[in-house]
């Protein structure tokens, strides 16, 4: 094994690699969060935030993990013994399930294969069947993040409107929001759950909630005990510019300088990238003879990429030995996938040239680890960032 | 008003000022969280975080304020419709009551003027009135922020152990944590609550719970809903040095660099420092002419002093005319001291010259607003700084 | 001894406190240094950095200490055995004097009593007596930083006019730029010598010379062998954005960094900021009953103060007394002052409340290493600070 | 054109990519550099430094560039009209050779073709023809940046020590030192020259000289004019921890950081790395269907490798369309080079996954820009990379 030198390649599907002003960012003293400064920012970001997320209206921003998000979407809209909607497209959709249902929530749950998206047939269906309107909310994982398998939700709004059904839509946008197209307004989400240290390029430790009229109604009469997750103190105390806590002032410094990186490129050019390089990955992944876990083309992540490989190998082992020999971390795969796929995350601040790094990286350590891979991957996947 | 140069004094009672070696370390770049480097950071934390509790018990953490941290406390170990005794000991003893309340629980609210802490002889009475033992726990807040007044946790174990009473003894040591002697296993507490941004010299994002063997039994029975606060999974993960969902990263590593300080200082030092420092702020308050809010003299704050002025001044016009001219952020009066009292924070990584420079703005900030001192505050301090 | 905790307070006359923003824009990537992000950066910065040296003409900037820039004044104009006129103003007068001989040059060295500035009418003196004008150049320290005394530079160069004298004029502002009123262009100064870590807020490791049209002319005869500090192909090189050799990148980002940070308080107010601070520590001082070491008051230092003790005490002791007591490091006396002076620096990055500190540390410095003051010293202070 | 994102790939060969906690060590805040810490830091720095030029001497680190180094090895050991021995290795070999002469020494330039480096006969050859041991000093760039060629410099000492000369050897280590095995006291040398942006890992703006107890002996009767570059003071200084002028703390904070970068890896192991990475450069080059400059296969450069263009080809339009198209800044062609070659460096931080998509970038590159070249060249640099 070499000892490390340079960056340490962080491949996964999130944390992903902070950008160097995001990181120098956060080193800035923290300041007083009742004072003039801090509503300066707040009051900036909070306006700032809302087109990533493609809404008009409020984001709820918590200190909290991505998981912290989902729980606040919950609590904030449904009450003890409400039914839910879910569907089990991984492992991410499998445990905000399991959430749901500690909280007090009944989960009508869809089982599926973790290498398919939502269908929305199977929305329309399950609501068409609901002539009690029992269900009070459809959750929905946009990119399962164990998979790289995303969900249509235009189709899906469009099954739910099709329906006549009240039912809310929950989506959870952790490993997406700011990778791939997303549009919480135009395709009438009621709550989306989105996390820091993915497509937003900043460490973990932030969670949100971007709110829609419908949801904030619904959280009038949501009785699940809410009190650090409850919406209404923050977007009251927000106004002005303060939260009804301390803030975490410095991701907060990390969220500006982030979100004016997403400005200076552009969504729809940061879109293209992710989209330019999950088409790259996929090349590389065909090209070596192996199969990309997801099943269906309309719903390939460009966020991340998992790799199948063939039972005869032990995907983990593969991981261990690009670690130690290249110093790269790739994703696991998580529950039933262990061991059988492993993720390549192509998220976040990224160029082309660190994505052929990466690919390089894994190319050489499935050769190192015995599984049988055509070098003609790598070179497929430059013919695609070449020419494209 | 001079324009700012110079460093910005941050006086408030936390978040305090993050000292450089810290906020340089949250600057490090995001590692991969089920990565063994990252296992390597949160194994060596986790034991390293426990001597500043006085346990050697499991202390949690959460990617939170000092709010989720409270709400961790309860949900943790109590179940709807429990009685728990809580103290108007000031403003957030009072906000830590109404989360209670909003989660399902029966508060026994103790009243108090705000200006003295919990006391033993009101506990003792409360619990051997209880003889049924419906009252699950006990709130109380060590060090309350908003008034600069502390409990004593002792003599309020003493009292409880006296009456015989099961109750959970949960105290919030919020502001006094790392900066006033604190021992959660010596004084039978069974969860501390605390959070980042004070005398851990963080940034805030980070609340904490350290749990007795008595709370932990007590979670096996607590039916309050609970998901992302749930010690369970985090205690199991945590053996491996992981987490159940993806922990704030950098600002571990920052945690880290503050428990080295502490451990530097050390931490019989570092509550010698704290009490130095507030000796002499109370004497530049009384020099001055006015009068420290904490009525109890065995009750004074090591963390923050708060001065209560007559009532033909406005406390909030010192406190703005001194972020004006002198570039230095006080705490406000709370709820219903506002307008009454300004608070000067003296906790986390503070010195005597900036500790000086700190009473010397308030001096002048005072005579500024017309607020008459006598100037021999400032030198009754400097006396306790240069013979003590 | 108390454990260090809280931020030193660095009063030495520089290098000075370098402000958060500066230090974070150093630790950014270093870049192509022949690259078109580099030659923005430079372009820019050589413009910006001209009106703190008040010219609109070239500024020379090297990788160098203050003494590198000494060397290029004399090195790129004047020849071997080329006579001289320098004034024995204090220590680093002496050190340049020193300097100038060791490069071959002949030093007229004017004598003085380290408490006064270079006297215009000695000036005037010795340039009429130099009727052949063999005296090539006349080298000012505009603020003797082991003294605090100020030479004035516009009634220097009213002497070399009025005596028709073609001699030019060279003034070392290391410790004044950026921190008292200078005018390179309209005091008819030739080349003026700067660094980076006095009032210029950086790190040490940037020497400057900013340079008058007859410097350039004086240049092309100069004959002393140059090569690193030759203007010549810097010049020539900076036209286009770039430097002949490696530049000092990441100081070149901090640079940047302190010339926005002057711009936004302004050059005027900076200049009074560092007379108002100034005025104060000299208040304290004769409040004390001690002496400023500046015999003269049209030439006290705005920059740093020398303070006079009696024999009986020992300067370094009471320094070494702050030092371990009080985390301050203020500056020893130097050359034949050793011992008998302690100089206070106030320039660079400072505010009234950090000046409130360091009076406050020197105060209570003196009491401990028995040096009898009047504690009025500080009030006096503290009145200037409050009022003015 | 794709908008930047990620991290820039900055492959030319110097400066290099600067480690993070050496970034962040450059932050920290600057201290008083005539107090303890600073001599303590400056102690431990000026021992460790040591083996890293293979010496158990002194090493003279300066506030300058590369070329400030240059100047000092010159000055301090060499008097006017000296005659010295020089070799046109290539456009660095040849500047420096211009210094000499502008300092006013009197240079035997040996030509050459800058394909090759010092050719050991040839130094044989001009010493044994040098009866009067007129030449003072022989000076040898060991690894010319501008071409990617080392030279032998035990052959050139044992050539030295065989003609029986007394000549001082002067050597340029500037982009080998940290990088390509490199002894001074064994391989007998008397001043090596380095700076800190190559494989010392940090920003530009440190010189150094390594000195022999020879070149000791020979400044004590140099007579180039000298003061700044002056080696006696500052090893005088040195002694106690200290410098005769302000020293450059900051990147002194830097060095210390890389120091123990380089010791916690291993020199033997820095160097293998070098030598690996360039090996796998190689084998793309010649892959590709091209030419690397150096010609003789003992002289290959381990820090940089420089690729030879057809003439029909313009190498500056290759490296155009790789900065526009994939971020990544390529070495120009210098001086008689210019448009016929681009250089890749391959030193200081690297590892194995940022060299293949600095490759994959060239080999883009190349393409794009209507340079024909075989794929396969990747192909064997990974070949490399994954068995060596």
């Amino acid at each position: 094994m070499v000892a490390p030198s340079g960056r340490h390649f962080l491949q996964i599907p999130g944390p992903t690699n902070v950008p160097d002003p995001v990181l120098l960012a956060i080193a800035q003293p923290t300041i007083d969060h009742r004072g003039p400064d801090f509503a300066d920012l707040a009051l900036d970001l909070l306006q700032r935030i809302r087109p990533v997320f493609g809404t008009t209206g409020p984001v709820v921003i918590y200190p909290s993990s991505g998981t912290g998000a989902w729980e606040a979407a919950l609590v904030n809209t449904l009450s003890p013994g409400d039914r839910v909607l879910a569907f089990e497209t991984g492992h991410f959709a499998t445990l905000w399930r399991d959430m749901a249902e500690r909280l007090g929530l009944v989960v009508e749950f869809v089982p599926g294969d973790w290498r398919r998206g939502v269908d929305p047939l199977v929305v329309a269906e399950r609501l068409a069947a609901d002539t009690a309107h029992a269900i009070a909310a459809v959750m929905v994982v946009h990119n399962e993040t164990s998979t790289g398998v995303t969900s249509r939700i235009p189709e899906i709004r469009a099954a739910i409107d099709d329906a006549g059904h009240p039912a809310l839509l929950l989506v959870d946008t952790i490993s997406s929001l700011g990778s791939i197209d997303y549009r919480h307004d135009e395709w009438g989400v009621d709550v989306t759950i989105a996390c820091s240290q993915k497509g937003l390029m900043l460490p973990p430790g932030l969670g949100f909630n971007a709110v829609s009229e419908k949801a904030l109604s619904a959280h009038s009469s949501a009785r699940l005990p809410k009190a650090y997750w409850d919406w209404a103190p923050v977007l009251e105390a927000n106004e002005r510019g303060y939260y009804p806590y301390t803030p975490p002032t410095n991701l907060l410094y990390g969220l500006r300088e982030a979100l004016l990186l997403l400005e200076k490129e552009g969504l729809a050019a940061v879109f293209a990238r992710h989209d330019r390089h999950a088409e790259a990955t996929r090349a590389a992944v065909r090209g070596w003879g192996l199969d990309v876990l997801c099943a269906d083309e309309r719903e390939y992540s460009s966020a991340l990429t998992a790799v199948l490989l063939g039972e005869e190998h032990d995907a983990d082992k593969v991981r261990r030995i690009i670690l130690d020999r290249f110093d790269m971390s790739l994703g696991t795969g998580l529950g039933r996938l262990a061991g059988r796929v492993f993720r390549i995350g192509h998220l976040g601040d990224l160029n082309d040239l660190t994505l052929a790094g990466t690919l390089s990286g894994v190319q050489m350590g499935l050769e190192l680890a015995g599984v049988p891979v055509d070098p003609a991957g790598l070179q497929a996947a430059l013919e695609v960032l070449r020419t494209a």
